[in-house]
């Protein structure tokens, strides 16, 4: 392009000022390419960090990406600033157990035909988050399998949903106490985990930190690992692979 | 499957003993399929971890490994240990900065035709985990691009690679001392990015901790992380994700 | 017995000088009897800690024990140590994968008509711990069944022996890494579970504290947990309990 | 039980429809055989852990357990919740003290026939920690002594108790603060001790890590631990003990 | 000075008294001389720091310190506090973003000539921390150029303003989450760059432990650290490097 | 100077190929201009870290570096590898307490006319540390005095020096134990203070992690801190800042 | 005494089970006579811990010592609470800054002939733990001079109190943020030191930890370290030395 | 004084000059008098900490202190390096366990006239550590009562030294492990203890870390604590102790 440019300079087609603009966008591109045509390419929506933002800020936010045509999607956002915000972009949906606000322009498939994303989780104290991981794979448009409450300690309720898990794309196994949950799944299965640690756990467990060691330890080869209660980032990953997968190599 | 062993007992095909025998395979493929199938499906070598073994050791698995025809990767083997498994087994393989030993049945690829994975690395002393990553990568059947010595305290030379990384498939990111080279990179790209921390670092770095938490602490979205030095891991996580992409969604 | 003396006093069937006598001994009773008649009435044989003692420090305290009669266990010797000690006291066995030294007067028992405990294992790297607790238990007196390389990450190889497993008296689970194997084994026995940590692991493993902290937030409910590679305390633990169920409840 | 099933294929007693449900059954066993029929053999209730846990979801639990004649109990329940729970149980009890609510079939035992469990505690700020592991034990169906307020800074008051203590089956040593009281009491004791570490303590404490790392480093051989201010696990392992051994090794 | 104070009681100008008084203020001067005289000598305000401080305490202090002509700058006062604090002493500023409460005897400098210190902030959320950097140094007499929203997630945004940031005289990086933009700026700078972690992150971020680290373990050069959320000592920092650079060498 | 490039094209001046090339470095300059440029405006040398490197490496780096006529810093270089590097670069210095090699175009300054960086250290045990900072300083172009012995416990030889001290332009501070040094020198001089905590302590100092804190902790408020036995960094810093204040503002 | 009673137990004088309860006193008296004889032996109060104890629950243990004439100490009660005892104990004194409330039944010496406890902090911040360790001194019998808010960071009004620190009989010395206070004045007197690390400070204070190792790490010789925030403890240990001196050498 | 010096200025009888070298000595004594006449005046030998020092160096400071008549004590001197001190400061004596080296020109006390401090060890792995406090209070001019192998695992052997310990004028306890003595000796006594953690332990132990929080966090009241290893800091805290306290109250 910059030969183009350059080219066009030299034969009057474009004057300095005109060169100028279109250099300096070409600059840009660099590296903002990723950002500002991200979402157009692939249809991920804008993602909105909505933790110690006011449902005012999150209002204004909202309206301006959803005018500009981009879906998205606001994470960690409590019931009560969920509520103000819907009054005013009554397009939105809120998941409550996940703290998720989003707006999407298409509609999410809603078979396995294109594969799957199994989100796991071991203990009813660990939805919070692996809500936040299911919704955001969602929003991202991938289908997701939730398959929760199968943690190590009664492991038959693992077993009894073996194919499914064995049969997804990729898998976001969340889990806090012993954390052991992602070890266990990565040695029955041939597909990418991403592990997500939570912050349940008592004593000890040191708000998440004993699940992250743990996962981070485990022997399992395909495993790897976000933040403690970054369910948004397992979503994330997660969406990001199953993606690229079912889009046969094609560039996101 | 279990249908048809039924179906033959009754029929009289089977006799009771020989049911037994093939339902308790049956049985056992539930949760073993992975591990005896996995290689032979999708042309995964055998992972063989060498610390802690003796040169004796490695070389009767390496054996027979190989006269199972199956492909075999041995992790961190030194230079001394590696030379007497090499007189042992001629047709081994040693990468000495990646401490790897490998045999593989068929040719890896020479080219970018169906992409490749991007090991980019922070420093020189980075060197050695990145190029466990690489080779682990390679071994396991991926095209691999090095992308070497482009720190975030001299961000042009990264930079200067920009194109490169972008066009990946995936990227393995390692990084010692404060570890932001994943960040940055994370921001820069649209596909995943497997994060490394190594221990190479002074004072309050302990043993790869600080660079460790830097990258769970990233704000960048596509990103995972392993456990500290782990090349293997990232190239495993690279190559996974790699080839699961470019079968164009079909199972490994 | 107190009363005993007095009255002896009284009657003077004793003098003051042989009742102060009676009485040190009793008074001393109350703190002393568990060391020193503990051995005599359970068998349990004398307990030395062999790390940071010279070989003939051993020898003199093993010689001393001996001849009283008494059971002895030397552990935490290595080989060459343990070589001189043999030779010097050519009664003593070395076990060199348990660095266990020990001296019996009676036959272990053989077979499982007492029950027995299981000694369970992640990995091969964990052997070294795993052997202390068998050896130590068996030298207390326990029949073990070894039960090695049964880790998570390929949890097909635990099932195999489940049976084996539900069926001991009281099992000690060994487990370095991400230290998960407890949690597991704990959700499919009913029986009392010793989690040994083991400091096998790299990177953010911290030398056992990863381990210790998965087993310690275990889900299970009857884990309880050793210190870090102290084979010796599973074993021993086990071998408690496991005498006192096979005893009836009788003390020890 | 498999070759009966196959046994009757083959004679026809059984279709092959009929044979699949019952081998589902069979090998569902293999895993779930503990969870299902743990209770009924041995008489131990159902756990609950209560914690977030709100109380109409505690309610529609614990009615569902009492109603299929299950033994239950509820952990960390706060007073105001338990009162909620009552009205709508009214067979169950609250032990405020222990933060436990429990339902039981059969009446408790109040003799030491069958031995006791001893529980030790400290301080007085350890009793919450305490009477959780005692009234876990005594709704598992052990009997218990209650030895408060005995700790290592004034330790004639221990030794007041020393026969009772050492007459135990099993002892749980409940401390905070500098967490030395399992150490005296496991040099006094021929039986188990399982070790409590409480979050009582104040600066240097760190929320009961000190208290845990003193009886992880006990000197003392029959100590294991579990975590810190877990009360319920402590008096779940006391329990499973305490009734394997006056069962006289008959499996519970 | 002494000499001239010996000289003169010898030559009777002084009585010894008055040469003792002069010689207590000589002495005193050895410690004392940067705290009384510091402010006169270079217009540095007296610095309270406000936190567990009551508004009266505030009043009384500010009152008297600008009585004596002395500009004055009050840390970390939140909005309630200020506001009885303005009621009493009403020609106090206050900067509610920075908690910062000051008063100023000269005006503060509003052109670039004697250069400037620019304060960088990673993202939104700590700008709290930022803004104490930035209302200090001006406070101090700097002025300051604030450039923030600039993380190394996004950093084409940083390159935008690299001019800019190259042109200050001494930089302030403020940084949660990774921490990684010191590292950044500072190796695209060659003036000194004081680095301020913040207590902004999640999970593993450990109040600000993960960016503390981040920064120390810096690979770039001109970097030093000032403690987590002390926005105060970033902007003392810089300003005061500022000021001792553009009086040309003279000491303040 | 884009304008100029393109009006170049415009009017002919300049080819296409000519002005991509143009574009190119200045594009590059952006980012790279402080690395490549930096020197020459400067006469700071290049810096080179000398650990993990062998004296192979180090020797080709220093003569291409010395071929360029750039100054030269070569860190953290043992007695042995130096002595190799002599022999092949005799030009060369080497500092052995430092453990530093160098080359300087220019002489050193000789005098205090232009102010001078005071290097004040605790113990003797700090010196390595503290030599590295000060010989750094020198090699960069500062003069240097050293103020060595001068530890908190002892206070009284600190104020010996009180004066020289103060008059400073930058004060680099080293200190291990507890590392109360620079507090103390903190709040008796109006300069900048980087503090160097360094490994130098017993127990509990957890290899300068209790310095380290001590020094971030500091209520003296300009200080700011570098990592631990970061000697390099203390230099460094101090150089930057007293080479920004003696050219008076005028741009390094 | 154990002569005299068995010899009158021969000679009829004391009857079997008069002797028994002498015994028994006698035999308590190996561990209990430190507890209850103490206070009478050395006018030491009885202690208190009020933290955790209601208004109600003070107040009977405070009546019931008081009637017993015993000198009572009761720690870490807060205005509230302490305003409730007053009414029910009039006699009864309430220090409010250092949350203790005692009652002495003999008057505190006024003068400074039998020497004192130097109470020495830091900063205006940690004066509630120095109040706690100066008024627990002085319940205790001893007297104290304060000198307070002489930290380290402006060293010269340590020195303007030099003489009276150096004559004290013991020192304790309170200080958070850095805590480097106790080593100064370690290295000025001849007389034992407690310091007393306060959990006052910001970010990487971590609740006093830093202060704490900084005390450990001491380099000055007479220095001992009690618990974070442990103001009691440092006025305890204080007044027990400084009345073991006065009363020179004899038994308290 | 200074009345003195400068009347005799008035007076004529000093000079200018004299007069300063006065003051100087004058100004000089403020701080430095402990150091200089600490020595002379207590009989307390001059310190040299000898880790990291040559023998060389050590023979030097020896000889020279030798020289000026003042007692010397060096500590962690191993083996080797004493043996070639004391060929060339044949006078000198050297403690081979306690890693101490000495001279002393005053016989050492050898009877309890003066009290004596108690030294008490809990294992025998602790007695290297316990040593060095031993010899370093009877350098110091204390008696000591050496107490080892006492740890609370075995108490009753504590109690059978209960009168010997009671009967001390203070005590330094020394404990690797659980470090739990501490608190109990705290217990039983009446006067100050000194607690000594060591690093003897294994896993979960932390290099003494565990044992050192036990300490802190210990119930007893009397007790302070030095760094981890620090035998030396235990036995010059005590022996401190012991002086002031059978000199009556005289200043040492």
């Amino acid at each position: 392009m910059l030969d183009d440019v350059l080219e066009q300079v030299r034969s009057g087609a474009l004057s300095v000022e005109e060169a100028k603009a279109r250099l300096a966008a070409f600059e840009d591109l660099g590296f903002a390419k990723v950002d500002h045509q991200r979402s157009k390419r692939q249809g991920f929506p804008e993602i909105v960090y909505g933790e110690g933002k006011t449902a005012d800020h999150i209002i204004s936010i909202a309206c301006a990406l959803q005018a500009r045509g981009s879906s998205v999607l606001v994470t960690r956002v409590d019931k009560e600033k969920a509520e103000t915000v819907l009054r005013a972009c009554p397009d939105y949906s809120y998941h409550e157990a996940a703290r998720v606000l989003y707006w999407k322009k298409e509609q999410m498939p809603a078979d396995d035909s294109q594969g799957y994303v199994a989100v796991i989780a071991a203990g009813t104290s660990d939805l919070r988050v692996a809500e936040e991981a299911a919704v955001t794979a969602e929003v991202l448009g991938s289908t997701v399998h939730r398959i929760y409450d199968v943690g190590v300690a009664g492991i038959h309720r693992l077993f009894s949903h073996l194919e499914e898990i064995q049969q997804a794309t990729v898998s976001v196994v969340v889990a806090g106490m012993e954390g052991a949950l992602p070890s266990v799944v990565g040695g029955l299965v041939s597909h990418p985990v991403i592990a997500v640690p939570t912050s349940v756990g008592y004593g000890a467990h040191f708000q998440g930190l004993s699940a992250l060691l743990t996962m981070l330890n485990s022997c399992a080869s395909g495993i790897s690992v976000v933040n403690i209660d970054n369910g948004f980032g397992g979503g994330y990953n997660a969406a990001l692979i199953h993606q690229l997968v079912h889009r046969g190599g094609t560039r996101i």
